[in-house]
Formats: C-alpha cells, sequence, structure tokens
C-alpha cells in the first residue's frame, strides 16, 4: 500500500503496544509487516471491548488508510480483526523466506557431507547437523541485516558452499574436505543464539547468545560431539578453529584470527556472500541512478543502483 | 645449498656493494638470488683486478661455502666470474616466474574480453590492454609480497577472473561484463607504478607511482582513453570507480569504498587471491604441524601448516 | 523573526512536501530560509486551491506566527504567495552569499596566475580556470560546513592564496609558483562535485561526485589538459598529486599523502583557512562566555566565545 | 657476574646452537641463564670430543670470561662440562621461582573453594582444578611478561583472589562465590596454552594454544566438566562467560566483553595484578631517580623509580 | 507515579521552559525529578495568572496523572504550587544522596591523612582538603555517570581509599602515603569544574572545567599550595603527576600516562570503582535475567542481570 | 669527511664507551659529531696510558680514516687529543645552531611584546620571558626532530610569530595580543623539560619533563605569576588553555583541545612551522628526483625532491 491509499489488507502483528495520548484516550501503537517490509499502525480510541485485543506474531486484517508523517507512512486503522482459517491466509507468506524450501537446501548439504572423504570430518559434520536438523530447516540467519528470513541459515551456508566450490576448482592447496564442512557447521549455533518468534523470525538474541556467542557455542558443541565420537583431538581443533575465527577480525567478533588456509577462505567466503546480500537489499530499494542512504551493515557506505541489470536479491543454489 | 655445504652454482646478483672492513680491506658484500630465494655472499679480500667487476642483474658462476651467520646461510665466495653463453643458463631460471606462459594468459584474457556483450565496455577494455601488450605478457603484480614474480599481473588477474566466473554463476544480480572487465583493468597501471630490472623483478616503485598511484593513475587513463574513443561518460565512470575503490578502504589505498556490487566483489575477489598467494607462500616454507613466524602482509597473524594437503603455491589457470 | 512573533516577510523555500496529518487533513512541511538561516513552516489545512503550489527554490512571501516547538523555533503560515518583479527582492539577498563580488575574487586569483614565472604551470593553470569561468564566479565551497556559500569557492580559494603569501615570504625553500597553481586549481573540480540549485546553493552531490570525488575528478581533468596542451608529465604529475594530497589524511579523502613541501602545505593552510571559517561561524551564534553545542566538523569540540573581540565570520580579500 | 669480570659458575642451559664462522671455524652459541636472567656465551674453536656436546634445558658449569658486546654482556666459555650431582645444584635455583610453594598456594585456593557455599560452583571448581593438581602446582603464568615463573600461575591466581576478598568486603552486589570460582579457573588452560621445559619454564605456544586460546579452551573444559557432572547450564555459562570475557576487549583477546559485575571484576583484578608486576619488574631494573627504557607490555610507558621504598616485586599471599 | 496513575505528589523541576503548540496555546514543559529519577510533565493552557511562574530548583506539589508516550511515562499536570514551609518536605529528599553523611565521610579521610607518616605530604594534603572543606561535604563526583549525587564526591574517593587499603596489604611495594594522599587529592577539582544548583546537583561545566579540566587545575592547585607551605618540588611532583595521569590513557583526558606504581593504581582503582557504581546502576534497572540497554559509558555494553543476589548501588564504607 | 678517506678532523664526543672485543683487548668506542651530523668511530687496542681518557661534550682531534660498515661510515682512530685553546676552535661550530643569534630573536620578541595593548596580557608575557632570558637565548626546542639546536627555541617561536601576523592581517576576527601572548609562552617550558650538555644540545627529558611535560608545566608556570602579578583569572585562564591545548590532539600531548580561535590557530601553526622544518631537513639529504625514506616524524611518509628550488632548512626571521 502507498501513501495516500485506502482499504483492507492482511498484516502479521511484529510489535503492538497500548498506549495513552495526552489527552487521555488509549490508542494501539503498532509495527505491522509482511514480506515487502514494514509500516508503523495507530488504532486511535482503542477499546478492547469493541476491537479485540493482539500480540505480537498474530496474523491480523485492518481496514484502514495511510498518510506520509514524519518521511514515513503510516496506517490508521479503522477496523481490525484476527485472521480466521477461511481468509486463506498463511503466516509464511508475511515474513520474509528464504527462495528454495529448507527440504531441498538441506538435501544439497547433506550431499556435500556425502562426498567428503575424511571419515572423521565427515561423521563430525554429519552429526552436527544431524543434532539440529528440525531447527534448521527454517532457521533464519540474523536478527537484522543478512538472510534475516526464514531459511536464512540454510540459504546463506549454501550459498558459501557453491562459492566454495569455485574455489576448490581454482587453488589445489586447499583440503576441500575441511572447508566444506567448516561452512556447514561454522554458523550452526545461530540456532541457540537467536530466540524466534512463532513466525520464525528472529525476535532478539538468547541470554547465551548474549554472554557466550555462537562462535564459542560452536566451539563447545564441537567439542562436545567429537568427544562422545571419539573425533582425534587435531580434526576437533581444526573445525572448532574454524568456528571461532570465521568473523576475521576480534573486532567483528573473532576470538582468535584464522590461522591456516581453509579458515581464512571460511571467513572471506562468508563476508562476499553477506555483503551481496546486504548490497543487492539495499540497491533494490531506490531507484535507477540514485544512491541509498548511508548503510550502517556496510561501513556506513552509501550505495549506487547503475541499473545495467535488474536488481535481485537471490543467489542460484539449484544449479 | 643447505648450510655448511661447498661448492660450485649459478646466481643472479641482485644487490653488490664494495665495502671495507675494520682493518682497511676491501670486500664485496651481495644479494644472490635464484629461484628459490634469496642469500647473503661474502667475497673477502676483493680485488677488481683479479676477481673483476660486477653490477646487479648480472648471472654469475660461484664457487663457494655455506655457513650459517646470526641464524641465515651465509656464502663465502672462493671464486666468481661471469655467466658465459657455453654455460647455457637462462635468466629466467633465476627469478620467480608464473607457471604459465604470459601469451598463453593474455590469450585467456582476450578471450573474456571477446565475450564481453557491451561493445563500450569491449571496445575500451580491449584497448586498454591493447595499448600495454608487450609490457603485461611479463609484468609482475607486486613490489615484494603476492606475485611478485614474473607474469604476475596477468596471473593474479586470471586468478580473480576464474574467481569471478564462479561467483558470477551464483548471483543473478551481478553485471557480468563491467565486473570482468574492472577485473581486466584494475592493475594496469602497475606497469607505471614499479621500476622494473632487465631480469623482470621489480627493483621499487616509480616517482609517478609514489605520487601518484596505480589507483588514481588507472583513472586517468580510462578517462583518456574513454575520451579518445568516444566511450560514454558512464560507462568510463563505472571502471573508473572500480579501479579507485578496488583497495577496499581508505587505509589501504582506496581513494573512495565500493559503491556498487560489482566495485565491492572485485575488490573482495582481490583480497582474496591475494590472500590465498600469501598464506600458501608462508605455510610452504614450514614444516609439518609448525607455524610460520609473525606475517607483516597478514595482519601480523602466524600460520599454521595443518599438512592435510601439499601446501602448493599456484592457482590452476588452464582449466 | 524571533519565537512569539506574527507578521509578513519574504523567504526562500529550501524544502517543501506535502503530507496529510493523523486525521487525514493535508499539509504542507516547509523548510524555508534566508541569509540567516533556516526555519521550519507548516501550512495546516493546505489547499492547493487556495494557496497555490510551491517548489524548492522559489521565493515567497508568507504571513504568520512563529512558536516554539521541541526547542526549535517554527513558522505557522497563515498566508503565502509567490513573490512578484513589485516585491523588488533578489534571489540572491536569501542565500548565503561570499561579501567579494565573484568577479574581484576571479580578478585577483587571474592576477595570481599571471603573476607565475613558470611558463607550464602558469599555462595550464590558466587554461583549467578558463574552462570553468563561468561557474566559478559564484560556485560554492561546500554542501554544508565550510564556504557553503555562492562564491564560496573563489572565496576560500583566495583566503589560502592570501595565507600562502604570508608563508612564502618566510620559508625560501618553497616553490611559490608550484604552491600558487596548486592552490588554485585544487577544489576545481567541486564544481562537477555538486548538483546547484537555481539560486546557487548546493542540493547535493552528483553522482561523479560520489564515485570519482572532486580529488581524482581534479587529477583526471589536469592529466587531460595537461595532455591537449603538451605540458610535461612532471608538471602534471606534481599538480596531479596537490590535488589528490589536499585532504591530508586517507580517512579524510586524500588519495595518497602529500609527499613535496608545496603539497603538504596546501593541505595545511587549505585545513587552516576552513577551520578558521567553522570556528567563527559556530561561535557567532551563543552568546559572551558560551559555548556552542559539539561540532561534527571540529572533531565535536565545543568552542568557546571569549568574546575579546566581535565574531566577524570574514576574511579581509581585498588588500 | 659482571662485565671484564672472569672465573668459574653454574648456569642452565637455555638454548644453543652449533654455528660456523666466516672462517669456516665451529663455534657453540648459547643463551645461558640463572635466576637473576640470561646471558649470551660463546665457544669459539668448538670441538665435540674436546668439549662435548649440549642441549637446551642441561645444567653446566662454565670456566671463562665476561666482557661488553653491543651493549650486552657476553661470556667467553673457556672450559664447559656438564653438572654432576656431586655439585650439589638443583636446576630449580636456575629458573625465577614464585616466593611461595605450590602446595602451600594451592592449599590456600581449595581453601576458597570450602568456602563457597553454591553447591554447584563449588563442586564444578573442585573438579576442574582437581584435574589439573599436578601441573597446577609448578605451572608459569604466562610465557614472557607477568608471572613468567615456575608456580606463577598459582601466584596470580591467589594474589586476584586476595584482591577480590577486598573488594567482597566493600561491594555488597558481589556475588562472593560467583567471583571467586570465576578467578580460580579463569587461567587454568593456560597448561594447555604452552608448552614447557623440563625445568618448568615455557618455552612456546602449543599448537592448541595458538589455534584456540586458553580463554575458548577454558570454555569448553568447564562445558564438558559441566555436562558430565551434571550442573545446571546457567551456572556453567556463567563462569564460561567470566573466561572469555577476562581479557576484557576484543583487542586483547577476550571473545565477548563482561557483561556482569564479577566478570568486569575478575578482569579488572586480572590487570591490575599483571599491571603491578610488570611495574615492580621493570623499576626494579634501574636505579633511584631513574627511568625504565619503553615497556611493551605497558602500552609503551616508561616506568620512574621514585625510590621512596625499596621495589620489592612480591605479593604478600600468606596473611 | 506508575504509569495511568493519577494524583498528588511532590517534585523538584529540574528544568522548566514556557512553549507554544501548533495552534498558538502556551504550556509548560518540564522536567521534574526527585530521588527516583526524572520525568517529563506538561501543563497544558498554562496561565502564568492562574498557575504562577516556576524556575529551575524549585519544590513544587503537582495533581495530574501519567500516561505512557513514546515508551516514556509523561505527566500531565492538572494543579501546580510552589512547596510552603507547612509541607515539610526538604530539598535534599529529592536529589540523589550519598548514603553517609558528608561529616562521616570527610572524618573518614581525615583520619586517613591523619595516619600518613611522611610529614611533607601529610602537610600539603590536609590543606588542600582544608580550602574546600565546606564544598566537599556535599558535592557531587559527576554530571551524569557515577557518583552523580550530593555527597558523591567524598563518597567516592572513600571507595577508592577502602580499595586502595587492601592492594597495600598485598603489595609490599606499594608507598601507602603516597597512593592515600593521591586517592584524595585526585579529583578535588571537580569542585571547580562543576556548576551547582541550589539542589546540589551538576547543572554543568564551568568555563575553567572545560578549558582547562579537573586535571590540570589540581595540578595548579598543588604547585601554588606546595610553594606557599614550603613543600620539596620532589613531593609536589608527585602528586601532581597522580592527578593528571588519573585518566589513565589520553583519550580519557590523561595529561600523560601514569609512569610509576602508585599512579597507575590510582588510575585503575577509580575506574574500578565507578565501574561497579556504574553497572549496579544500569543493572538494578531491569529484572532478573534481562539485559539493560546498550550503556555508552561501559563502552556501548550491554549489561546482564543474573539475579543471583540483589543488585544495590552501594559500598560499604562505615566498617 | 666521506668513506675511504684518511685524515685529521676536529670532533665533539657525544656518546663514548669503553668496551672489551671477543679476543678481550679493550677499545673505545664513540659517537661523534659536527654540525653536518654524526659518526661512529673505533679507537681499537684502546689504552689510557696511551691514548687519555675521555667524557661526552669534549671536543677532540683524531687522525684516522673513514670505511663503510653496515652500509654506515666509521672512523678507524688513530690518533685521538683532546682539543687546546691553540686549536682555535669553538664548541658552538660542533652543535647545530639556529641562524640567528639569540639575541637578534629575544628581540624581535620583546618588540612584539612592545606592541601588546592588553596590560594584563603584556604584563603576564613579559613576566614570563624575563624570567627565562638566560636559558631561553640558546635553548633547543627539541630532543631529536624540529628544530633541535641552539636556539631552536626562539628560532620556532619567532617563526610562528611571523606566519600569525600574516594570518591576522587576513582573518579579522583573530584577538592578536591573545594570539601572539600565546605564541610566546607555549613552549617556555621546554626549558624545565630538556637536560642539556655544556654544548648545549638537549641530552633527555628532565624528570619532571616526563612526569609532567612542558603543556602542564606551562599551565602551572602561567597560575603562579598571574597569582603573584594580580592578572584576572580570566585572562590567566585563556593563556593555560592556549598552552596545554597547543598539540591539537589528545594522542599528541594536548590535555584538552583548543577550544577557542586564538588556540586553535596556535596549534595549526605550531604544526605547520615543524613540519616545514622537518620535510626540509629530510629532503636536504636525498638528490635530485629522490625519496627520502620513511620518516617517523611525519606519519612515516616518504617525502620527494622535486628540485625545482635548491632545498634551504631556513625561516627568514629578519624581515
Amino acid at each position: 500500500m502507498n501513501a495516500n491509499t485506502s482499504g483492507d489488507g492482511f498484516w502479521l502483528i511484529k510489535t503492538v503496544d497500548k498506549k495513552i495520548n495526552v489527552k487521555g484516550a488509549p490508542y494501539l501503537d503498532m509495527t505491522l509487516c509482511d514480506r515487502q517490509g514494514e509500516m508503523n499502525a495507530k488504532l486511535w480510541d482503542y477499546s478492547e471491548l469493541v476491537h479485540g485485543s493482539y500480540e505480537a506474531g498474530e496474523l491480523v486484517k485492518i481496514r484502514g488508510s495511510i498518510s506520509a508523517y514524519n518521511g514515513q507512512n503510516q496506517l490508521k486503522v479503522d477496523r481490525i480483526r484476527k485472521v480466521v482459517s477461511s481468509d486463506g491466509v498463511d503466516i509464511s507468506d508475511f515474513v520474509p523466506t528464504a527462495e528454495y524450501s529448507g527440504e531441498m537446501m538441506l538435501g544439497s548439504i547433506m550431499n556435500v557431507i556425502n562426498g567428503v572423504a575424511d571419515p572423521e570430518l565427515k561423521q563430525l559434520t554429519y552429526a552436527l547437523v544431524k543434532d539440529r536438523e528440525k531447527e534448521i530447516l527454517h532457521w533464519p540467519a540474523a536478527f537484522r541485516l543478512h538472510h534475516a528470513m526464514r531459511g536464512g541459515l540454510l540459504y546463506h551456508t549454501l550459498s558459501i558452499i557453491k562459492l566454495a566450490e569455485g574455489v576448490c576448482r581454482i587453488y589445489p592447496a586447499v583440503d576441500k574436505d575441511l572447508l566444506m564442512c567448516g561452512i556447514i557447521v561454522h554458523d550452526l549455533c545461530k540456532i541457540d543464539e537467536f530466540d524466534l518468534s512463532p513466525a520464525g523470525l528472529v525476535t532478539g538474541y538468547s541470554i547465551q547468545g548474549e554472554l557466550i556467542g555462537h562462535l564459542v557455542m560452536g566451539a563447545m558443541k564441537i567439542n562436545e560431539k567429537a568427544e562422545a565420537l571419539g573425533i582425534s583431538k587435531k580434526t576437533a581443533m581444526l573445525l572448532e578453529h574454524m568456528v571461532i575465527a570465521h568473523h576475521g577480525e576480534p573486532e567483528f567478533g573473532a576470538a582468535v584470527r584464522p590461522m591456516f588456509l581453509e579458515a581464512e577462505i571460511l571467513s572471506q567466503l562468508d563476508k562476499l556472500d553477506a555483503t551481496i546480500f546486504e548490497i543487492t537489499s539495499a540497491v533494490s530499494e531506490v531507484g535507477e541512478g540514485e544512491f541509498t542512504g548511508r548503510q550502517w551493515a556496510l561501513d556506513n557506505r552509501k550505495l549506487y543502483n547503475h541499473a545495467r541489470k535488474p536488481v535481485v536479491v537471490k543467489a542460484e543454489l539449484d544449479k
């Protein structure tokens, strides 16, 4: 919906607060979202009796009108009700979702694991993924920023694998088994780092996510699993290093810097995929020949849409 | 030659100085090199009459013995003479040289230019390469550090092209024409940035290399050539941006930060290829399970040789 | 106009947006300016039929009243109309403008060029200025910050020349020809870096301004012109270096650091003039014995008005 | 022994290399040490037959003379032989050693553990220390820098405990159980981080020490032990956080920054004890009213010996 | 008072502004505070005749109701009047105040001075405190941040003394006289650095506070007093150094870095006490198991309330 | 003297050490200097009886020969004796010395003080200079780096005054009295910061120079003198601020950043004069078209000798 339009629509409630204005009248202040993005909404003269009560994560149908307010569109709600089954709408239509099914992406990754020759790496990586096979199907890769979508964790992981296949073809020194297993496990503990809404979007960091972080959690998980499976110390140590070093620099959260080739390549490809995602996302929101605003996640750069090709935020993962 | 051995050998003189010791006796202090590396050499009691006179860049035959001195091997010269044609040795055997011929690598790059659909980019890139077709065949990519070898400029360029082909397959938003042309021209002005010895190794930066640098020189060259060929301002500007931004960050020499997708990818792949080269070079000098010393060019990191694969300093460019 | 006053006045519209308030009523949200500064204005219950339609850059007459709102004065518009010729007001009275005429300042600079002994520097500098003689008469030196005024580019350039004359008197090692020519050309490509409103104020950066920047654009222009005029490579290179180095440090946009005396002096005098302008501007807005707020452009410093002299934001350029 | 003296003495060989001088004659180049420090030694005209062969870590008796060479004392060896039991010298007399016995210090720490009220923290901490009770008795706390001495790990740990007791008396918000247990386990994995010589001094980092580091190793050990003992996730997580955060800032190796009071206090007291040790060590080497050279480990500061009290490098741990 | 409550209450006016809303109606916009914190208040349709006029620093009685507005509570004022003596309220009940009386804390500090053996240090420190004995009784230690409370300066000073007593017991190298005197004088010139409201809270920095700062002011005061009392240059210099170095690093305002042991310990303990105060303050505002927002004064960290103990913002100074 | 020459010459001994070589023979290791620079010298087989004994700061006559050793010239001493009066050499011929006499420069500065209209500033500045009138005549401005010469302090101060006169002519907002007095006193306490050799060169920092620094010492001196003369607090405070802020940034030693116009101008002109001195010094040591090595004092830059003018390290102070 654009500014100065009115009508009906379905929305997912991302946040909702009951407030009282300066005249003492209660109103609802909500953030609504769909696949395209978010909008602020106000329901003036809110009455629980009349309008019902709402929580974050619920799907609603709203009638209202949109106006510009401080440079942002704002939806004035006239009517609101919860979605019912006869509306035929599905929550996954209201959250950004990876373009490929979780099953397809996990299948591709399992194929990669199958192709690993080193028996220790293969067994360890398989076990680590297997433990999370339910959550991994839909987990996002981030809170905000790159791949903050249902299935984003697999999407991001598989994109890096595709990049790494190209790298392995070119540089014979790269140990492909080690690189692939490192890629597959590097972000697995994002599953413990975030709390998720029922709709599958990150609502914030877990306590362990804040206090320990997915890098060190990942190392602890590998250590535990390797011990349980009788994997050699050295194999576990190499994977652990790749996980705790994959942010590259201490200031970006790496516990140590990458100290062997595959750890460095993982770190650089991780950054490359994330950057491509963030640049295309940012540029897709401005017109031909325009610049985006400063992007916090991209060192505060503005990005230019040169419009030589359509800007699609996508990786081809099925080829 | 190893420590505590003696015998004959051919060497290239990299530097040579006539000095006088504390007793007043003259001696020659030289740096000799071959494909494997460098060594200090001393010719005590030097007499021009007896031994002849020598300059950097000459090939010589030496008889002498090697001993450890302050943790470095040092060659004590007993006899020395210049190489003669009957010795059958060739200068290119004494400098590090790319594994593929300049002609083969330039041919591959010309094929890539041929495949560019955009006529302006194709014409401009072709003309820029054509202007340097003689020097580019053997030019190194660096003074010290990555690809400081005969033919290193083409080697490095072609390696990035190979990486970029993988990236283009995965991300449909990438404009392949623009990316490939940016890669091909990004380091061309290294030809003006370095002074070269007759043997084809960089001896230092040129005055223009210091005062202007290959990034801005590259932009000026594109601007000039585009004007001459009647190429549109926009096309020239995009290539110029890619060249002056390819070091990524101002602190690494970028005049501006990359502001569109292809400029960013060029910058990251440039770094990826250089890093892989430097890590494999460094690791190839230590044994299994050992760490290198701190590498200045790699943020002062030590690198670990896990020895899961032979460490080869190489990119496969002929596949 | 001060808070809590009402009356008539002429204003220049800097920005104007049509918005709709939470009750659905349309209103105009404008930024108005005159030589003293800017003010937000609201025209409630806006009707195009009744009030007419307006664009940025137009001069208008407004009746209204001013009140404090969130610590800022705000103008409530009662009546508005476009200026007509019989109003006798001129757009240059509504934008900050240099204290000296463009013609006078350009004349002084041409005199300096006339005094250059080195024929190459003289010819090259003259040609570069001549090419821009129309725009240079009124071009500002910045978007925001120092010398963001009509004629600011000449004002800033001439101020540095005056400073440099003092420096040349003191230090015999300084090559005055080179320093003066470097000063004259150092910011010339700000003419390509900004987009201008009809009123002569910067409205933002041009695309080339963002992607290339006025430093590298300047070097390309010198390179082009030197080639056309048959100027020696060395002369062009020295000027190019001064231009791409004049921001002093990479983090402030310099492509290289200054590497000879005149380049360093240009860089420091450029900063000195800009800083004096910014400090006097900031301090002129607070009373005796008071501090300004933190100034972003001055490393976040607060400045103190010691009030020992009247604070005038001015350079004496006609002596 | 001072410069320009000669005579007999016992030394520990820290490093030993067989080298050949420029005249082709073999010699031994050694670093010798005793409790006071180190000295370079040369045995000219070395012959294995005549002098015997030596390894790092051996105790030797040497006759020779000391001279200044490049501002450092150097020992010219005339005679050398291995120590025999009748010499009555003990290796622990030749390495810097903590002032209290390992048994006494470990006893004090065990008392602290006994005083912990929280049963989970008590059990977990006890088990972690128990696992290392053999090594901990003599382990140093560092390679170079603070507490690089036999028993230094216990010495440093107990010093922090003493500091923490004072802090707990003053601030009622501090959870003493948590703080004490965090202190006791924070550096335990230094036992895995260093390789030790037979004499009990660190010879370098272990592979795991380089690739993982004692912070993340510590977290993995706690995680493993807590699982084995059935300790709650939360208790383990708090201790793990304290360990991976105790270096305070990412640039000093912390995987995360301290996020609760006890983690912050541990981090600051760890730094306080280390700094006091380093300052007193540095100052003890210069005379009254003098400054030390720049201390790399103390942000490159010079330190001043004001000589108001005797400079003793010591903590009182038995009170 | 919580959101959505109404009733009567006493408040201290921290700031008050007369404003006019977009309809032209005047209103009062106030910040009110009591010991628990601050709240914004609006008095709509303000009339000086009806409501009276008010200034910052006055105590008032207000009837009104509280609602949430933009996530902050806001008080809508229905009635307001100044406090009269019969209300029986005291200004010190409305500003955060140290838990111990100024007299008790100053007494403890005088005892410490009495215990100093060095006659010069004792005389100098006594004289410096004596000069400020009136202001020191109630002065706060900061504008915002740690110990921004009546009596905060003594509270903070005495807390550091308690910490230092622990340190002196452990490390025999510490000169206790010097350390104690340094602690006592280190922040004394905060008395000149801040301007105070009648209620004893900092309203901002004094001109001298901004231009010179309490570190250099402290050094000048010591220098002056030492001269007057005939104290030796060396003693004065040591104290002066401790004062100008106590912020530890130039980026935190230290004029030099600490260069002897007692200066370093002062700097670290100063930071330790401040950090403990700030962490406990921040954590006391969130519930069990929650994180605070990012704390600007704590390197932008979030802090975790692990809730193992009650969070009290307090130091025990009477034991 | 150049390499491979021999003969007689006079030298000043900068440092001298008696050492013993590996064969046990004593030798003298000296640093000698004259106005052109320094050289290492060795007197082999030194015998006090034969050669006499020597101390730093003595003038000697030496016969010997110069050879290159490790890229540096080294003087082998054959004969040495102390200078006698009949040699007719003067110590001031052997240390770098300002081009103008101390009396002439001090006279110029006294003229500037005479021209100050503000009676407080005039009286205070005069008194501060008068106190040091003996030392100021010959004091250097630095240990190493810019103006490390006899009379360098006056030379540097007068150069800045000349620069400032130009600035005052251009910008009417500058308070000339304040700026001139700030310049004259800004470095006065360098007289307390350095220890001097009899020859008038800095031998190192004084204890007070290290612990307090010339910036804070300067502020203390102004404070003391202003009190003694009954100068107003405000006048003293402005000068004190200029002194403690004149290094511009905390990382370069400023206790606060400059907060008014004259303080900022002082700081920038101080840097400008120092930079011009350092660039011309560095460039004067390389040939036409060459680059210097990296200059530590100039942000590690290399400097280029474009040779358009003779490189003279000089300021014209007598015009």
